[in-house]
């Protein structure tokens, strides 16, 4: 899996900002902090990413403080965005549509 | 919900620094970083802990990166450790044991 380049890099990039999420050029990792009602409602939400990002073997870096979700994406092995975190942070998207 | 004080704070701090946590003094919390053998042992032990804590209706600050979830313990409405926080924290230990 390697880094996001060029035309893709450029549309994902602005795929993800269009939703909210933060560029981390020093790290090339994509951030989002996702807001539910209530702790169950953000649990809940993570236990269905968990299970998508187990069957990826791509996991996020997230932290829950009650009802919200802070989430970082990106693919150490690439030192940087790939596929791999934006087939993440779509499905992290649509579950929390 | 009051902090705890005296000889009950005293015995909570010892029962949990046996136990690998540390005291945040700035604010009166403790903190632990559990580690497991993979993401789904730790994601698993997560949601143990969710449905315990939303029982208490007293949740955990925690962040996971792959096998390691680094979890801080505080009562807000307290602004310090009080016995919801060792409740929470002789659960983790359960589970984790």
């Amino acid at each position: 899996m390697t880094r996001l380049e060029d035309a893709a890099r450029a549309d994902a990039l602005a795929w993800a900002e269009a939703r909210g999420w933060a560029h981390d050029g020093e790290r090339d990792a994509i951030t989002k902090t996702f807001r539910f009602k209530d702790f169950a409602q953000a649990f809940g939400w993570m236990t269905r990413i968990a299970i998508v990002a187990d069957k990826m073997d791509h996991h996020p870096e997230w932290a829950n403080v009650y009802n919200r979700v802070e989430v970082t994406l990106v693919t150490h092995d690439a030192n940087g965005l790939t596929e791999l975190d934006m087939t993440l942070a779509r499905a992290m998207e649509d579950a929390a549509a």
